[in-house]
């Protein structure tokens, strides 16, 4: 597997004073998510899409892509899947079909795409597999602050980099179930989901979605995807990213902090009793 | 024009003490830029790309893409730019005709886009136009600690809603050229040369271009493709940005603060005198 850090000799400036020291790289590369499925027509194999990610995770990035695209809708549907250096090849099993025309929505298209306006957003937009009566939920406003501090302590290659997102899937008790660091921040969603899905945890309703830096349209379609209801950002949030988890009754917290944060919706679900 | 800026009340919650207050969130809307061109069989019109971007510079952001993605070389090329609500139309002039081939580099493909290993990495960089022999500069170390306290007071919106990206482009007195806010890093970069384009400021070989946040290989290239030479960061750079920089001749610095910063290459323009 390739390194998450690169070390490379850098100078330092201070008020004017030079210094040579090692210093350490988030790594950066490309992988192509490479999907093969057999069809009417035969075997098929096409390149799905090419992200500049951190390497590490492949396999659950590809896995958490392809679900949080529409792509694919169950673990079952996967054959395996083959991480190589900068490429990884997701086979789905004899007689599943990847439906491939709601992925081409974010994407270049050469045809009309219909993205603008109100329809738009619309056309965007991912429908949820998991679309089944949610049970309420409330969580301690006390839970929230302790979230990021535990974050931070386990990013252990931003530690060193100062130069990775993270995404980490918490228990309503506070617990860091899962953490993964990506340059990438829809990267680091996708691997979190990606390895909840391997480990058949979906749908994750009873899980609070932490993320290291603002949460934009994209992060919080992907968490609605994975049937999340609880999304904490130490970032802010976006106009779309508030409406779209207003939509889909997320609660979206916003810049939080050891002691306080902001709700942007949702409230409902953060008791401050 | 919409509003980079939407009004929204939210529910802050400070040591388990609730209040509604008046928030400011920054906006996000998918923008397509379409591009339109009369080639050997007629007239063509086609989606390019759609992006997640703030509302506001949409003409300098469709310029800017089709620029630094290579698809058109000069501003001489475009006929003219009409911004819609969420979509831009490009023109170009009659006998233009668009190097798509490029753009498809970095998107969704059907055929084999050869982006894994060695080759890979090679295969998603873009050509830059300006290759002529540039002129060497320094830049004094002192002008360097300024330039984020400078970029911090013109980020307008910025500071109403904490959620956007900067991208600035200094001259080598220390003085802010341009600076361009956006919920997407790449589209504050892309407004910026979209706006030097326009004025016919390319090769931007005599300007800093600063961002307020990491350095990853997309940004990288997009400043190649412009001409700039020297490029600060006030957050971390990636591995690939670094190896691209260096590549370039770019000196790249990067934990752009007040009284210090690193040097990841081309560290003989800083003087430290």
């Amino acid at each position: 597997m390739q390194p998450s850090v690169a070390h490379i000799i850098i100078k330092k400036i201070n008020a004017g004073e030079q210094t040579e020291v090692e210093d350490e790289l988030a790594v950066e590369e490309p992988l192509e998510i490479q999907l093969g499925w057999q069809g009417p027509a035969g075997f098929t194999q096409k390149n799905i899409s090419v992200t500049m990610r951190t390497p590490g995770n492949d396999a659950e990035l590809a896995a958490g892509f392809l679900f949080t695209e529409g792509i694919v809708q169950h673990i079952d549907q996967i054959q395996h899947i083959l991480p190589q250096e900068n490429s990884v090849l997701v086979m789905l099993k004899p007689g599943v079909i990847p439906q491939l025309q709601q992925a081409e929505r974010n994407f270049f298209t050469t045809s009309s795409c219909g993205v603008c306006g109100k329809t738009g957003i619309d056309a965007i937009k991912t429908v949820p597999v998991f679309t089944q009566q949610r049970e309420n939920l409330t969580v301690p406003h006390g839970l929230f602050y302790g979230l990021q501090h535990t974050l931070q302590q386990k990013q252990v290659v931003f530690e060193s980099t100062g130069g990775l997102h993270a995404a980490g899937l918490f228990t309503l008790q506070g617990e860091c179930e899962l953490l993964r660091e990506d340059v990438g921040r829809h990267n680091a969603v996708d691997k979190v989901i990606g390895a909840a899905l391997q480990n058949g945890q979906l749908p994750l309703h009873q899980f609070i979605l932490l993320l290291s830096g603002r949460a934009g349209f994209e992060l919080i379609q992907k968490a609605v995807m994975a049937g999340i209801q609880v999304i904490a950002a130490v970032g802010a949030p976006s106009s779309l990213a508030v409406q779209l988890a207003a939509e889909h009754n997320i609660t979206l917290i916003g810049f939080l902090r050891k002691d306080r944060f902001n709700v942007y919706s949702g409230a409902e679900r953060v008791s401050c009793e």
